[in-house]
């Protein structure tokens, strides 16, 4: 078998607004081989990552993405890692590569589970794929009130764990945090699992970041999630030893398995959080998995948007048993809550998430829904048409 | 003042080949303001980075790179450093803005150095700019006696410094890589100060980069560059230990000042190498430079293609006296060569480049040269035109 054909989507609401939420637009991938056919989500900007696939060749190491996939042989799943190992060679002076990648290589491992009849955790090795404990991920409220409220509404629903990030939350003081934080605690409650995220807002500010880390410990919370950019090592390290019983969790932000590498190694995380939409698709992300068990850090799965990006995250830890957080979006637009007909509910007593035993993700994109939410794209360069948006 | 307009320019030679000459396309950025104009020049996939700056709004944290430049205030050069960490934080996940902002950033110190009639690395705090040792850049042979003639020549040219890269050298065995080293040895003689490159050849396999390390030992060459994949830093500690007084250099690939600090803290490099049209500017390279310096590491500039390209990169560092080799492209195309029309030659009898001691770079494209190479394009999402290559 070889890769036939590989299908670039750019889908969007019909309105977007300059707030956190990644979900309101999407790349979608559609692989072709043979008979089979599998599809993958990255998390990326659609047009920059289409741009990246189709671009003219700049030199031996700034290739156009598909250069290296196009054509290729597709035969077991070791072509997968061949081909992503290709690709960074060959587009290494391509930034935009490592997310397009992504997108591919998640299709990739979809269409491999179709042509052996199995789900793509077992393909990884795993012999079973062990249920997660999904928090709820929502965003602290403008008020304290808010957040309260958002805390006791999450419990109603059902999950034990819940996640507040960004908002005001380390923008205006440490005062202000921590009349948030007591305000999410009391929403969820004192058996409540609190994790807190502060998107980063620190940067590399040591000494901000500890004042409100303090207000962290008081609330009982088991993790402080971004307090910096993803490459500030020296900044978590620092912060890390402040934690008492509040680990830190990041790398929602790598872009290869050298980065989360790095965090693992230099940054004293106790939860290493992946998106395998960005680091590079379920290959990488699984390199992290292993290199997480090695170190005694635990994985958690990144994922704000569709259930096939949800499957992508959760297969490569699928099979450790004791890493057992996943993060689950609640709070997603109409696009990505319809991208897929089988979504991944909370089931059982406990209202754990189980991966379906089923070929590849064992679910696939409603095409009517893609066809609602697929936006035109025409790109030309010296007249000729290097993308034009293809049938669904 | 105010941004008020920024065009980006892709330019390209009418044939280009999958080689590692990274100098057979460029990115010119022109940015104006008042009554001022400056230019820049990216090291980028050129289609892909104009999807950066044009894409449209992901979310709060993937905003084309244009919300955060275009219309935003410019009276200093602190200026230009706000912009950048707005780029940063507001286009957090779009992972080809960083090679973007670089183009632009340069561009925006050209035009701060006309408004104040001050070169850039005046403008950076530098009393003066020491004039540079330059080392011819130049591919190894394909057998070893081509490797010999090419170092010959790079001395008849007036180069005491050559560096040796890519091409056979790491891809056969040690004991080729052998033959190549002493070839380059001869060739350049003795008294030449022999520099290699072996392009992340070895990826991160320590066991095999250590045997050819041996005979870069027994050449006395000054560095070995880039054994490994820029974020290989562990695998550059071990091998940083087995050098003698071989020095490991490496950081081109960096495309944050967090990743060159990295390379810096953990790698154990003697060199670090920037490209300012990669790392996030002349900014994020100036800030590298004074790591470097509080670190007791070398910085060196990485450029491979235009003069333009080349101020941009020897600015960070101008002022640094003991910091006194720099990269000088010598096998550009011709488009890259044409570029500008005042090119840094070797002066005096030590054969130094010296920066110009005018406004800004002290040079500026040659717009009849960049009208003859530049490459149309256009990009259309949902109908409308989001990017036609402008007016020179």
């Amino acid at each position: 078998m070889q890769i036939d054909a590989v299908d670039f989507f750019y889908l969007a609401m019909p309105e977007i607004r300059a707030v956190a939420d990644g979900s309101q637009d999407a790349v979608l991938v559609r692989v072709r081989a043979g008979q089979y056919e599998g599809w993958g989500e990255c998390e990326a900007s659609p047009l920059t990552t289409i741009a990246s696939w189709v671009c003219p060749l700049s030199h031996g190491a700034c290739r156009p993405v598909r250069d290296s996939v196009l054509g290729h042989r597709l035969d077991e799943p070791s072509d997968i890692g061949r081909i992503g190992a290709l690709v960074r060679a060959h587009s290494m002076d391509l930034l935009q590569a490592d997310h397009t990648l992504s997108g591919i290589d998640i299709a990739l491992w979809d269409l491999m589970g179709k042509r052996f009849g199995q789900p793509i955790h077992r393909l990884l090795g795993y012999a079973k794929a062990y249920p997660k404990l999904p928090y709820a991920s929502v965003l602290f409220g403008e008020t304290g009130v808010e957040t309260l409220a958002k805390g006791k509404r999450a419990r109603e629903d059902g999950y034990r764990a819940v996640k507040f990030g960004w908002g005001p939350f380390g923008r205006i003081g440490p005062k202000e945090d921590q009349e948030q934080l007591v305000a999410a605690r009391e929403g969820i409650g004192k058996d409540g699992i609190l994790l807190v995220d502060a998107g980063t807002v620190w940067i590399d500010d040591v000494p901000r970041a500890a004042k409100t880390l303090k207000a962290v410990r008081l609330v009982d919370a088991l993790w402080l999630e971004e307090p910096f950019a993803t490459g500030a090592l020296s900044a978590y390290a620092a912060l890390a030893q402040q934690g008492g019983r509040v680990k830190l969790a990041g790398g929602e932000g790598c872009h290869t398995v050298d980065m989360a590498r790095q965090m693992l190694d230099y940054a004293g995380v106790g939860y290493i959080q992946i998106d395998a939409g960005r680091i590079g698709g379920i290959s990488a992300a699984k390199r992290v998995a292993d290199l997480a068990v090695e170190r005694g850090v635990t994985y958690v799965n990144h994922t704000f948007t569709s259930h096939l990006a949800l499957s992508a995250s959760l297969q490569p830890y699928a099979g450790l048993a004791d890493h057992i957080l996943c993060e689950y979006p609640v709070e997603q637009s109409a696009l990505a809550r319809e991208l897929t007909r089988e979504p991944l509910r909370a089931e059982g007593e406990e209202g754990r998430i189980y991966l379906p035993d089923a070929p590849g993700h064992g679910m696939a994109p409603d095409l009517e829904a893609v066809r609602k939410y697929v936006v035109d794209v025409e790109i030309k360069v010296q007249g000729r048409v290097l993308y034009r948006t293809p049938a669904v």
